[in-house]
């Protein structure tokens, strides 16, 4: 599977990222198409104490690179850009990857 | 489901790297006690062009929080730990995450 991965640095303000990211930000990136998964994580910390490096992470899946790039490319994959560079381009890393499932 | 992630940057030799990651790190810690699974996802670049922000990323699950702990303490977690600074240290990054599959 292929994956867009996004990793967010910790907002200043958690509760107005977490209000716009799961009540506006999912639902309109839910609506591209072609993705077939959407896996949210929250980081809870660093195995070493502390904070983790990033805030929260969002694994979007496609069947490969081509209908991720024509997810990216349709009305509801511009929108989802635009929504993100509006209220988290700063916050925000995006990373295409290959996934392979090692052990089960 | 609760997860270990590990996001490596670019090392310097990719080829040393691969090498010890999957035929010496990787089986090492397939071992430990309580790993459900363990998926490593190669970054094959971002979306805006060029090289992604890391190399590679391995996710690691467990069922819960006490198991993932209890896994990272035994002797194979320990071993782990232990190969993964030695060939990896300055270029690992580990985070602890609750995931939340949020559309199907």
């Amino acid at each position: 599977m292929v994956k867009l991965i996004a990793l967010y640095k910790h907002p200043e303000d958690k509760e107005a990222f977490d209000e716009h990211y799961f009540n506006t930000h999912g639902p309109i990136t839910a609506k591209i198409p072609g993705l077939k998964k959407m896996v949210v994580t929250k980081i809870t910390g660093s195995p070493m104490g502390g904070e983790g490096a990033y805030y929260l992470m969002c694994e979007m899946y496609y069947d490969s690179h081509e209908s991720m790039k024509a997810g990216m490319k349709s009305p509801e994959g511009k929108a989802s850009g635009k929504d993100l560079m509006g209220f988290a381009g700063d916050l925000v890393t995006l990373m295409i990857g290959e996934e392979n499932d090692g052990s089960e």
